[in-house]
This record gives C-alpha cells, structure tokens and sequence, in this order.
C-alpha cells in the first residue's frame, strides 16, 4: 500500500527537465558500425552527409564520443509547449490484471502530432533555421512523422514539403489536413514534380506510390533546391539522440520516487522510440551501474530484429540513401498489406543493432490480433485509445505483468506508449469487425527481400 | 518580464485538486426557473424526474442552495486519470500577437473522448452504477459525448446504449468506432428498436435523423428498459455542476501564481463547458467579492443567446423531455446544414440563460470562417489543433487580446480550450479548400423556430 503515494502521473517541474541529450553511442564499447557511401562503400564524410543534411545534424549523426549533447534553449522552450510528457503509474490496469507487478508507462501522446516524432522533428527544423535555410523535404506513410514536421516547421516559420504516399494521401485524408493545417505543402507520391517520380510514373503508369518512392523524391527536392535539406524521423543516430528526451524524463521521474525497474519495454520500428526511452538505461547497464532486462516488440508480420539479418543494407527502398549496418529483411522486403499495426520498416537503428546483437537487449515479436486485444483492454481500464504501434509494448508489458501473477513476482515493469490511435479508427473497426487476419511471413516470403541485400564486403 | 517565472503549463498537485464540485445556483438570488412537467406545466418533482434519471443526479438537478457538494473518491480517483487539465500560459500566441495582453488557456482535450464531455460522463455513469443500474442511455451527434459515456461506462462496467443520428453514424465512423473500442452498443437513429423510431421511419423512410430523434428514441429506451437510466452531456444544472471542476482547477492554479483574470471566455452550445469554467468565477461576482467580464461566444448560425427569446421551451427537438426556461431559439430551429462548427443546440442551459438575462455575462456570435483562421492561428504557434466549437473562444480571446493591443492594456484573459479536433478534418479540408461559407440566419430563416415555442404562462 505504502507505494500508493506514488501518484498516478508524474509530471517533472520545469526546473526538473533535462537539459541535455544523451548519446548511448559514447557508452559503448563496441560502436555502430558508420553509414557507407554506395557508390565507393567508404564510410560516409560529414561533406558527403552535408548535401542531404543540414551540418549540425550531420556532426551529431557521426559523433560517437560526446555523452552529453546541450539543448539549444529554443529547443528547450519548445519543448515546454507539450513536454514533459507524463510517467502514469497504470494503477487501473494493474488491478484488472491482478498482478503483483506495478506498471508504468511513459505517453508520448499528447501533442497534435499524436507521438514522440515531435521530439525529433523540432530539433531537426531548428537546426536547419539555423543554417539559414528556408525548408525542408521528408516523406511520410500515414502521416505522423509529416505532422510531427510541419509543427516544427511552422514553429520555425520554415519551408516543409511532405511527400506523401500516394494511397495513404487519398484514402486517409485527415492527416494530409493537419499538415496543411500548420502549413506544409502535401505532395502526393509519386509525382511530377521530380525526375525519379517522373520516371517511376512513366514506369508504373496508376502506381499508387509507396514508402520508398516517397524518400527518393524527398532527398531529391531537398538536394536540387537552393536552401533545402531532407530530413528523417526515425533510424538516424540523430533522431535516437533527440529521442533521448523520453529516457531521460523517465529516468529523473523513476529517480525521484526511488523506483527502479526491472524490465523496459518498447516497441520498434525504425527504432526511434525505443532507443529513446532505453538510452539511458543501456547507459548505466554499459558503464556496469545497474542492470535492466530491455525488450524490443516488433510485429511478427515485419520482424527485423527477430528474423532479419545483422548486415549492410539500403536505409531506403529506391536505394538513394547511404547504407547502414542494421538488422534488416532487405530493402526490397514487402510487408503483408493486411498488416495494420505499422512499424513496417525492413531495418532498424544501427545503434540498436548493435546492441541488440551484442546480447544488452531481447527482441520478441507479437501478432496483430493479439496487438488490438491488449490495446483494447488498455483503453477500457487506462482511458487513452493507444496507436497500434504503441499497443506492441503494451501486448508485451501484459503479458510480462501475467506471469509475474503466476510466479508471484513484484516486478517494476515500465513501457513506452509513443501515441494515440484517433487516426487508426479504420484499424479498430477491422478488429471490432473480426476481419483482422494475423500473418506471419514464411521463409519463402522473406527470401527476395535478403536477396535485394547489397554485397558489401564488412 | 517578472511574469516569466510563470510555467507555460500549470499543473495542480493531486493534493491541490479540488475535491467538492461549486453549485452556482447557491450564490444566485435570482434562481434558474425550475424545470416544467410537458402536461401539467407544473415543476417536475424529484419522483416524475426519476424516472429518467438517477436518483442521485435528480437531487442535484433539484438543488439550487448547496454551494458545495463532495466529490464521490471514486470519481476523484477516475479524474486522477485525465486530470487535472493544464492551465496554460499562451505565451506563444501572445508573442506572434505582439499584444500585452496576458492569455491564459484551460486545455480540456487530453483524453481520448477529446473533450470536457468526460467530466460529466463520469459523474453520472458512478451515480449510475451506485442505484445498482445495469446500463445507461444517451444520444449523440458527432460523437463526442457518445464517447466520453462509453468511457466512463466501460470503467464502472455499466451498460452503454448511444443513440448516434444515422447520418454521423454512416459518414463519421471514426468516433463510432472509438466507442466500441471503448464496449459501447452504437444504434444508428432512427433505429427499429424503438416505438418513436419506428414511427418515424414509416413516416420518413430513409431519412438520415436528427438529434432530437435521437434522443427521443434514447430516452424511450431507457424508460422502458428495466434497470436502465438516460442521461445527457449538457444543458442540465446537474451537468454543470460536474463541470465546475474546470473552473474550480482554474481558479486554483490562478490563485496559486496571483493572478487575477480581467476578462474570462468560453464557447456555448448548451453551456457545459462555459458553466463549468466561469462558475467560481461567477460565484465571486454573486457574492460581491471580484468582477470578472464573463463572455458566451456562440456560432452567428446557431445564436441563441444573442438572438433568441428568454422562454420555456422543450430541451429536445422530440418534445419528449420537460421544458426548462432559458434563451432559445425554439425546439424546431433547425441550423444550416453548411455549419462546421458544432454548438448547434437550440437552447442555452437555465442557469447561465438566468445569469445571462440578469445581465452578469455578456455573449457574443462569430461566424465560422473567422474561428477556423482563429483555430489555424493558433495551432500553428501554441501546437494544439481546436475542436472548431473550442475555436469560437479562441477567436473572441484573439480579438480582444488584439483591442489590448491598440489601447496598450495588459488584461488578463482566460480562454477555455474545450477540446481538440481531430475528428473534424472534414471542416478544417473545407476551409483549406476555400469552400467554407459563412450563414447568418434572417430574421425569416428564425421564425419556424420561434413558432414552435410552446404556449407557457409564466
């Protein structure tokens, strides 16, 4: 009873909020491996980096040394307008479950953009106004990380261009209205408005685009525009470093109660949220402080970590971009189009690759029936209708929570939820529906994404 | 630049929290006009009352001289779970305003019903399952409210029959959905599980509904349901006095910085959320202790307070429910169909239509292509995206923080922020789109309206 002090949600003071990023990288002893040039497969120079990216970020993506990265002040006073995001003590479904595990969860949802894709897209917007440039390019699927930029951007007053995945523009027009809401030009993918979406048009005559094709006109717009620079929400070494934001503020809040946990979980995709919310926990695991168990959930219908391979691969499915060192299915992997949980991306961060296959992190993947029942379950009890994505780390925090309830354990269980699902309602209505189908991709299924692998000798 | 040291956000305390709701009607010497039995045109007594509703929630329907009533723990305990709501300090608008006005916002949208609804839902689904009822009934339109119920049911474990006009429930299946997720039975109305419904579908097939239909056919249901209560998201006494925790959260947050707002401004449709915030507000003004400019913003196309008559009329357009007095524009007021912006409801809540005409409020219209530049303004530098209803607001805050401007008054304002808008793409794509018009009903367009008052001597 006596940790019924511990309220429900913790909220840091201001004065309380971290005013530095971490960089795991700097605790690791076996570093990620660099970003290949594709062409000479030579790791990548800042220079080469700086014609894609603006040349703070670039300097971020390659440091691997600096522990502590100050937050620009600007940064910090954005932050202000949605941070510090709540740690809730999930009391509620704690005792639905009737477990002797308490859980907490970290919720990136309150914010337009719906997620923790705000954190990074506010330092990659401010960075560019500081270069002096007057906008950026990104691509997005679904949407968020599109919104999560044209906040940013116009907060800055700062140019954004989206392209945005022809089909997802069409059938899911709301998110395409909140970017415009905060200014950003939508672009559907592909388009006529660069030679690679040109090409792919004449091509692919009625192509309803794809994820791919989208970066590939992004980082052209971004590299044939006088003052433009592409920008990524996910995977970079960068965007883990902005993310650190959710780990950090977990950390101070734990600290402050005297909790500690026992097993973080999170879900992953590119790997943004997790190796934000982990980062300082692996942190004090490298340096031999503490121990964590630390578990990645990806869908099994996309299982990068789980059934991938540890090996060089395209960062982009239109091969553009440099090559990273990940866990990957191949950049021409197909994820099954009934998949309705995202985190669809065939690789993941190289910093959490790294560590993944050095044995400081587990990895599991869940099917996405499962996925929608514990996101229901969670809504019911806990109140927030949490996006499929987050709803990964909640499957694996229940069932984690049960078998403390068998083995009578108290274990400290702590999740990212990285957002809302009010723009996935068409997802829930297959589900409530039973027309929800769970696929699990065979070997066979995954063979021509390995053999889209490069050949690189590393 | 003292005024700094004031966070962008306040955030109570749970031990700051309020834990007794403010019953307005205690401090008013001239009481609302009690609600009417339709047949007798006596007052309705607590007995014909109960029949519709709780038992509980009749007596505080009933109750005009308890100034202060508790907070049942276990709806103190569901508030831990959403509230309490930050006041925030809009520093960002104030600064691209370039006004010395000080804006404070109220922010209700951070739960997943998106809006104020949740904080009666609660009240009156606990009351619900303390008589021992098996269920509850309502309407909804958009679904809001439908929403916030089917929440607040699912916690208690109660039964959640919603009513939703045919026409939202085919064209805006995002929030039914949200309120199966959340357990609820969603019946497009008119439906054939009902007389009324019935009736009206042999007499107008294939029409779309109404949400006066709705209600009827909600209220039938829970009447001859065994076991089964209705209840409604606004306009009744009983619902304001939950909402007075917004106001009453407010009013401590102020208090605990020193500030004292000049002007306090919320939207009315029925008058929830504006009761809700302006109540200890209001409470002072009765008593002669402060003086506040108190100002009920309220669609051009649906004016109610500005525009409509001071009489006994019928809460719904069914004509099922008893008549309360209050501003109305008559149960057959029927709002253009091109209207975006919610508030739609004809009538204005008694207590604030007393207070209204006893001249302690001022009210005012705005028409809806300048509240959607409002809400458009203000998400792109304060990062929230409104509700169009909480837009209203907004745009009178804008304007009156901008008169402060050209006169050089540092007034305090303090806005309510009633929800966010995420289900309402489709009006902010019009208004992206070019192709929002503005209505003002003529003085012709209201006379259906007014004739269909009913004949009350009193």
């Amino acid at each position: 009873m006596e940790d019924k002090k511990i309220p429900y949600k913790i909220y840091l003071e201001e004065g309380e909020m971290p005013k530095q990023w971490y960089n795991v990288r700097a605790d690791m002893k076996n570093k990620p491996e660099p970003l290949l040039n594709p062409g000479t497969l030579q790791p990548m120079t800042a220079e080469e980096l700086g014609h894609v990216f603006c040349d703070e970020l670039v300097k971020q993506e390659l440091d691997d040394t600096t522990a502590y990265i100050d937050i620009p002040e600007e940064i910090q006073s954005f932050y202000k307008m949605y941070r510090p995001s709540p740690l809730v003590r999930a009391y509620c479904l704690e005792q639905k479950l009737d477990t002797p595990a308490k859980i907490y969860y970290k919720f990136e949802g309150n914010n337009t953009s719906g997620s923790h894709k705000l954190n990074s897209a506010i330092a990659q917007a401010y960075y560019a106004k500081k270069q002096g440039l007057k906008g950026v390019t990104t691509e997005t699927g679904a949407g968020q990380w599109g919104t999560a930029l044209s906040m940013a951007c116009s907060y800055f007053d700062l140019d954004c261009k989206v392209y945005m995945v022809k089909v997802s523009y069409e059938q899911k027009p709301f998110r395409r209205e909140v970017m415009r809401t905060y200014g950003a030009s939508v672009t559907p993918s592909p388009s006529e408005t660069t030679a690679v979406g040109r090409k792919i048009l004449q091509e692919h005559p009625g192509t309803t685009g794809s994820l791919g094709c989208a970066i590939s006109e992004a980082v052209e717009a971004a590299t044939s525009t006088e003052g433009y620079r592409y920008v990524l929400g996910s995977v970079l070494n960068q965007v883990l470093l902005h993310q650190s934001i959710i780990g950090l503020e977990t950390k101070i809040a734990l600290d402050k109660y005297g909790i500690k946990p026992d097993i973080i979980i999170g879900c992953a995709g590119g790997g943004s949220n997790l190796g934000g919310l982990v980062s300082p926990f692996m942190g004090e695991k490298l340096r031999g402080e503490a121990d964590y168990r630390i578990i990645a959930v990806e869908p099994a219908s996309c299982p990068s970590l789980t059934r991938g391979k540890f090996a060089y691969d395209f960062c982009d499915t239109g091969k553009v971009c440099p090559l990273a060192k990940m866990y990957t299915l191949g950049s021409g992997f197909i994820p099954s189009p009934n998949h309705a949980g995202g985190l669809r991306y065939h690789g993941m961060s190289s910093i959490l690759s790294k560590l993944y296959d050095d044995g400081l992190m587990e990895a599991c993947s869940v099917e996405q029936t499962a996925v929608f029942e514990a996101a229901e379950q969670f809504a019911r009890v806990e109140g927030i209708l949490p996006a499929p994505e987050s709803s990964h780390a909640i499957r694996v925090a229940i069932d984690e929570a049960m078998k403390c309830k068998q083995t009578g354990e108290e274990k400290t269980i702590v999740f990212g939820l990285t957002g809302t699902g009010y723009f996935d309602m068409v997802a829930y209505e297959k589900f409530h529906n039973g027309e929800m189908n769970d696929y699990i991709p065979t070997d066979e299924d995954l063979k021509p994404g390995f053999d889209s692998l490069p050949k690189v000798d590393k």
